[in-house]
């Protein structure tokens, strides 16, 4: 089975969107064993748009056109798609009444303009939409399907998922599953020189690995029946993943590290309190967009300046004086002052050089004490403290400033993680 | 002139890449005059490509493709292309000079399959590629105007600016220069209508004003000959957005609020502080992101729970008993409170309730405090305090956490910046 999309819509081709349509339901028909072989985007022309759907017509077994469905007079694809293929458009009365009660619930007036979008090619099976007053619909004729569905992706998608995906299962008895691991710890290609013997063996399901800001992800993807079957092809497979990399593996449910240990701080009823320097409050703001956090997140202090960290948390001046603010001493005495001043069960401190360059924004300390090196932008050192313990790591990272806090929270949270489990 | 977009590539079939080339190809073809009336995507199949190229070239005047232009044996675009228009590809010593010198650049191995890259159409016009090996070229045959470029937008954005571009703007004689003018304290609507008549009035330069995350944006557009009649095209208009908008209108460069704060701040070297309740740190992250904040920026306090605000601050409890710690009260004492503690010029505080509901993450005193209504998600209160001078908002924001949080933030932001003016 070829499918061809056909995307609707001036906007498209003055440059305003992006065809994201044509992303998605490329991945989503492949998902579900149909082939793409071309999309194509036309104007809101019904001369072209009449063109475009015979070519696209004579190359491929199904056309799944976006855009084009709204009230206005340049909204045609219906009318358009309906003349070519010979059709006429019938008026669905319950399809009015549901644009009725849409316009009802978000409190704006119908207007007549909307009454066309009652108006579907006949024997087409409707494809509701339950967030916008555009119906879709499949039309089968002379061994072709045409399937046509807005162009706003928070209409389309929900009605793709939850009529035209079935419609193409029931098809081809095909589908997919997938997990999403979440890997941290470990460079990617360390770690796809360890699973590469089950990267080369699998074949169904399949190993993905890719990187993503400073994280790695690795996609386990089942082609299958159903759900269930899907489960068991992935889970001995996610079995043979977590032998390999311990640890490392911290999620197979696609959670940001930031939700992973929050819900284990909360399991274990771990008060925290945090000490930034260079990352600012990125870090606090990380922990505190995770819902339920106010339970156990106490007190941040972001100690950009050298007489921040003096006063605020009580870091000695010799300290800073001797080592410089970015470094390791520096770290260990900001976790310690921290946790002596809020009383929790865990703490983090983060002190570093965000860049973008050595010179341009140091903190400010470290360029004053002339018998102190010059520290390199994206070195930074993290202390972690855990009922007793503490730990410290340096790190080297690259990037720019954003990418570099970015990195630098999330080996924060990895590094209280281990210690947690 | 008519365009069409052919883009080639598997990758964008299966959905594994959105095609935003052909988006920015779209923009940039209309603002320098040229209209595109279709984009095709196809695999990488030489049949199909050369029915799809041929289809183009009997609709358009200019047909520009991306992808298939790398060293494997799967790009075929080239090959494809002069056969399809009757071509020899001939070889450019000096295009092979180049790639060897880019690889030693890159410090890695050239291989035998990039020597193929330096085979270009006979009679083309050759688009330089100072980011990546392969050279692009545009071809002038029988009326028509091919263009080949590759599929990296970090290769081919590039490529069509220093060489496309131009080549368009000598041939239409148009070009376009626009400004994003930033905007905030006014909404979308009530913007529009302060300006609905310059909009109305206005075809060249164009004002076209939308909302991103919180923020209004204007862009003045004007079609010209070149940047200098650009320039003296769009500043008059701007002066007359700007008679109605008054200091409303933050920036005429698209720079964002925290840029402008920052700039401000380090002008007048004003030093700042922060105390932050449901922003947790959201604030100071945004601050400390600008590079050069570390001349003003001293302290935050993430002060996220009751025993936080009192302990960190000192804030009373009596206040936050008989108000809660989301109003205008502990606003206020807040922002004293951290002044007394910093010393700083300037201050901010927040504090309210990011959602996502109104029970499942509220901040842990107002729930404790029967006596206290529930406070809706959403609702915040912001002081700032300036050179003895102190300001309280309150705000009822919608949208998730992170949005609330965001727009929160910008506000804070904004009345600092209205009483620095």
């Amino acid at each position: 089975m070829v499918a061809e999309i056909l995307a609707v819509g001036t906007e498209l081709l003055i440059g305003q969107i992006t065809n994201t349509n044509a992303q998605y339901l490329s991945k989503r028909l492949n998902d579900v064993g149909v082939s793409v072989y071309y999309h194509s985007v036309v104007g809101d022309n019904p001369v072209r748009l009449k063109e475009s759907l015979k070519t696209a017509l004579s190359r491929a077994d199904i056309v799944i056109s976006t855009g084009g469905m709204g009230p206005t007079q340049d909204d045609l694809t219906k009318e358009t798609v309906a003349e070519t293929m010979g059709l006429k458009l019938v008026l669905h009365p319950e399809i009015y009444q549901d644009i009725k009660a849409f316009f009802e619930r978000v409190n704006r007036k119908m207007m007549d303009s909307n009454a066309k979008q009652a108006y579907i090619p006949e024997n087409s099976i409707i494809v509701p939409n339950n967030n916008g007053t555009a119906p879709g619909c499949i039309i089968e004729k002379d061994g072709k399907i045409v399937i046509l569905l807005p162009g706003p992706p928070k209409e389309m998608i929900p009605m793709f998922e939850e009529t035209v995906f079935p419609y193409f299962e029931k098809m081809t008895g095909q589908t997919i599953g997938s997990k999403m691991l979440k890997v941290f710890g470990v460079g990617e290609s360390e770690m796809e020189m360890k699973i590469i013997d089950l990267i080369k063996a699998q074949s169904n399901p399949t190993i993905a690995p890719y990187v993503n800001m400073g994280e790695v992800v690795v996609r386990v993807t089942a082609r299958c029946r159903d759900a269930n079957e899907a489960e068991s092809m992935i889970c001995p497979v996610i079995d043979k993943i977590r032998e390999r990399l311990g640890t490392d593996l911290y999620s197979i449910n696609g959670e940001t590290m930031e939700e992973v240990v929050v819900r284990l701080i909360i399991e274990k009823n771990i008060s925290i309190s945090v000490a930034e320097s260079c990352t600012g409050g990125m870090l606090a703001a990380k922990l505190v967009n995770v819902p339920g956090v106010s339970k156990v997140f106490e007190k941040g202090f972001i100690t950009y300046s050298n007489s921040a960290k003096i006063d605020m948390l009580g870091v000695s001046p010799d300290t800073l004086e001797t080592y410089g603010a970015v470094s390791r001493e520096t770290a260990i005495e900001m976790v310690n002052c921290l946790i002596k001043k809020t009383g929790t069960r865990a703490g983090i401190s983060i002190t570093g050089m965000a860049g973008p360059n050595n010179m341009t924004d140091p903190v400010p300390c470290s360029t004053a004490l002339s018998h102190i090196p010059d520290k390199p932008a994206g070195l930074v050192y993290i202390a972690v403290y855990l009922d007793g313990k503490t730990e410290c790591i340096e790190l080297k990272l690259n990037g720019d400033r954003e990418r570099v806090r970015h990195v630098a929270c999330l080996n924060a949270l990895n590094l209280l993680r281990k210690m947690m489990i």
